[in-house]
C-alpha cells in the first residue's frame, strides 16, 4: 500500500459536492444517427446572424480591441442597450439594477448563492423550466409546486399558498415565474393574473423572479406589460437573454433587479463582467434597431414552425390529447391520450427515430408522466413533421 | 406604511450574502486622469493580435456558426489543443482531465464549492494571489500562510505545518502555491523542492493547486517541469489560463486535474461550457504553431519591460530596496527600505501620478506593508519609467 492509498480524494468534497452530478436531461441528446430530437429548446442557426457577427466582431477587434480583449467589465455601452429597452417596456431601469452574465441560466443558478440556505421555501410552477428548478434542488431548497393552467400560474393557489406559510411565521424566499410564452406549457398570464401576482409579491415580502427568455418572440396577440413594468415596490426581479433572440453562443443574458441583488449576484459571479468581447460585440451588432429586425425575421421563422408543427400533430396524433397554442415561444405542450404514458412513449419514439421531453422532467414533484413537451425550434420544418409523424405512429401503437 | 415597508430583502438574503460585496482592490484602478497604475496585471494590448482574432472569428461564423452560435459544450478541438501540450510537458492527460472556466480566476472560484467548508483548513503561500485568496476567505476556509522565500514556497515549513495538523488529526483541503514566476513575488520554486512539494501532498492526502497563468512567459533560464509533470499519484490539480498568452478577453482559463474533481467543478460551473464561439476563435487562432510564435513575441516585449523598469529602480530609488529578478511573468517585488511603509508610500506616490499594489494586498494574514507588487505588464516602456520615477520621488521624500 503506498502512502496515499490511505487517502481518498473524495473525503475532500464538500457535502455538496460529494453528490456525483448528473447530465441534465440524460442520453437523448445523444440518440442515434437518425434521431429527430424535439426534445430541447435550441435555436434555429438558419437565422444566425453570422456575417453580421463577423463584422461586429472585425469592427470591435478593429478600433476598440484594447478594452474588448483585456481584463475589464460587461461593457457598459451593451447595459446601456438593455436599460434603454426595459424604459421603452416602463420599467425604470438604470444601469445599477442590471447584470450580465454567461447566459440567464447562469444567473438563475446564481440565485440560491443570494436567498437559499437548505430547507429555504421557493415556490415554482408546475411544470417549469427544470434548468432553473435543477439549480434550486441543488442548493437544497424546499420547492413547492404552484399550479400552472391555460392562463398561466394560478394565483389564488399562490395566495392560499403564500397565507398558509405567512400563518406558520414561514416566508418564502422568491416565487419563479415564466409569464409570457411559459417553458414549457407555452401559455401566457393574462393582466389581471400579472397584477395579482406582483401585488402578493409585496404583500407578503417575497422575491418574484420573472423569468422572460421568449417574451420577444410574440407570434399574434397584443403584448402585455411585464411584471416587472407593473412592480412599483422593488419585489420583481426580471431575467433575460440574447440567447433566443440573437443566438444561443454568445452567452449573454441579463436580469434587472433591485441594486441590492444585483450586488450580491456580482459578488457570487466569480469571474466578474461578462466577456468585455462578447459583450461588444452584441452592442456594435444591435445598433441603428438591427437587433430588433432580426427579432422580426425570428417571429416568421418560429411562427410558421409553431404552425408547421401543431398541423403535423393534428394530422398525425390519435384523438384525445389536448394542446393549448402558444402566442410565442419555442415549445407545444400536449397532454397525452389517456393510457399513454410520456416515458414509455419516448421509448417507442425512440425505436422510430423521434424524442421529446417527457413532462415528469418539468416538475419538482414528480407529476407529469401525462404530457409532453415539443420544441419546434430547432429542426428544419421538415425534419417537424417527420419527427411528429414518428411520434403519431408510436402512439397509434401504444394504443392500438 | 405600505404593507411591504413591513418586509425587507435583505432578510430574505443568505448569510454569506449578507455580507455587502466589496470591490477587490478598491479605487486605485480609477485614479486620477494623470494616473500611471502599476497596480494591476493587465496584459499589454501593443500585441494582443487583433487581426488574426478577427479572421479567426470571421473563418468560425462562416463555415462552424451552427455549433459556434447555439448552445453546446466547450470547443473539443480546444480540449484537444490543451491535452496536446500538456503531453508535451510531460502531462498524462485525456479530455475527462480538462474544464475550461472564464478565466482561470472563475475555477479558483470554483474551488471552495469543491473542497471548502466553513473552518476547513486551506494552505497558501505569503504573499500570494490575492484574488484567488480572496475567494477562499469569502468561504469562510481557515487559511494558514507559508512563508515564500527567494525559491518559492519553503516546503519545509509545509512539512512541519503538515506533520502539526496530521497529529491533530486535521487534513487541509489544499494547498494553493504559484511555484513559476510567482505572483506577487517572481520567484520560481526550483526542481528538488517541487519533487518534494508533489511528494507531500501525496504523503498526506492534500490536493496541491498549482496556478501556472506565468509559466509559458519565461525570459531566460531553462524550464523547470511542472507540479502535474511530477505527480503520478494524481494529487496535482494545475490551473493556467489564455489571459497571458493570448488575451485576457478571451476569458478562456483551463485545469487539469482528476477526473472526479473535474466533474465536480463542471457541476458547479452553473452556465455549462465554456463559450463555444470563443473556444473555437481560440483554438482556430492557435492552429499552426500561431500561438507559440505569438507566445515568443510576448516574451521579448515583456523581458524588455521588465529590463526597462529594473533600470529604472536601480536609477530613482533610494538605496536599501531588495529584490529578486524575476525571470518570467508580469511583477516585480520589492521589500522597501527600512522606515517606508508601503501603504504610506501609495498614498503619497498617489499624489504625484503614480500607484502600485500594497504588499497587504498580497497577505491573508496582515504581513506585508514593507513590500511592494509593481506590474512591468501593462504600461508602455515610456510609461513605465515615469511611474517608477514618481515612485521614486516619493521615497525620497519619505525618507529625507
Amino acid at each position: 500500500m503506498t502512502t496515499s492509498e490511505r487517502f481518498s480524494i473524495a473525503d475532500l468534497f464538500t457535502e455538496s459536492a460529494k453528490e456525483a452530478p448528473q447530465p441534465m436531461f440524460g442520453a437523448a441528446q445523444q440518440g442515434h444517427v437518425p434521431l429527430i430530437s424535439l426534445a430541447f429548446g435550441l435555436a434555429d442557426p438558419a437565422l444566425f446572424p453570422r456575417a453580421e457577427l463577423a463584422a461586429a466582431a472585425a469592427a470591435v477587434l478593429a478600433d476598440d480591441a484594447a478594452a474588448a480583449l483585456n481584463y475589464g467589465p460587461t461593457y457598459p455601452g451593451l447595459i446601456e442597450q438593455i436599460v434603454t429597452r426595459l424604459r421603452q417596456e416602463g420599467v425604470e431601469a438604470e444601469p445599477e439594477n442590471i447584470i450580465a452574465g454567461y447566459g440567464s441560466s447562469q444567473i438563475l443558478g446564481l440565485l440560491p448563492q443570494v436567498f437559499v440556505e437548505p430547507g429555504d421555501v421557493v415556490l415554482i410552477e408546475g411544470p417549469s423550466f427544470m434548468g432553473a428548478v435543477r439549480r434550486f434542488q441543488d442548493a437544497r431548497a424546499n420547492l413547492v409546486t404552484i399550479p400552472v393552467d391555460e392562463h398561466g400560474m394560478n394565483v389564488d393557489a399562490l395566495e392560499e399558498t403564500l397565507r398558509n406559510f405567512a400563518a406558520q411565521g414561514v416566508r418564502p424566499k422568491f416565487i419563479y415565474t415564466i409569464p409570457t410564452f411559459h417553458n414549457p406549457s407555452g401559455v401566457t398570464m393574462p393582466l389581471e393574473r400579472r397584477q395579482k401576482l406582483v401585488a402578493l409579491g409585496a404583500e407578503y415580502g417575497v422575491v418574484i423572479v420573472e423569468d422572460d427568455a421568449y417574451g420577444d418572440l410574440r407570434f399574434e396577440g397584443d403584448p402585455l406589460p411585464n411584471l416587472a413594468a407593473l412592480d412599483s415596490e422593488g419585489w420583481v426581479m426580471r431575467v433575460s437573454t440574447y440567447s433566443k433572440t440573437l443566438a444561443p453562443g454568445v452567452r449573454t443574458g441579463w436580469a434587472y433587479a433591485n441594486p441590492e441583488i444585483i450586488a450580491r449576484l456580482q459578488k457570487f459571479k466569480i469571474e466578474g463582467g461578462n466577456s468585455p468581447f462578447l459583450t461588444r460585440v452584441i452592442a456594435r451588432y444591435s445598433a441603428d434597431g438591427r437587433y430588433e429586425r432580426h427579432i422580426e425575421e425570428l417571429v416568421k421563422l418560429y411562427r410558421s414552425k409553431r404552425d408547421r408543427m401543431v398541423a403535423a400533430i393534428e394530422r398525425e396524433f390519435p384523438a384525445g390529447y389536448t394542446l393549448v397554442l402558444p402566442e410565442g415561444g419555442f415549445f407545444i405542450w400536449l397532454t397525452l391520450p389517456e393510457g399513454v404514458s410520456a416515458t414509455a412513449l419516448l421509448e417507442h419514439s425512440k425505436t422510430k427515430g423521434a424524442a421529446f421531453l417527457p413532462g415528469t422532467h418539468c416538475y419538482a414533484n414528480g407529476q407529469g408522466d401525462n404530457e409532453i413537451r415539443l420544441s419546434f425550434s430547432f429542426q428544419p420544418a421538415d425534419q417537424l413533421e417527420t419527427g411528429i409523424a414518428r411520434i403519431g405512429a408510436a402512439m397509434h401503437e401504444i394504443l392500438a
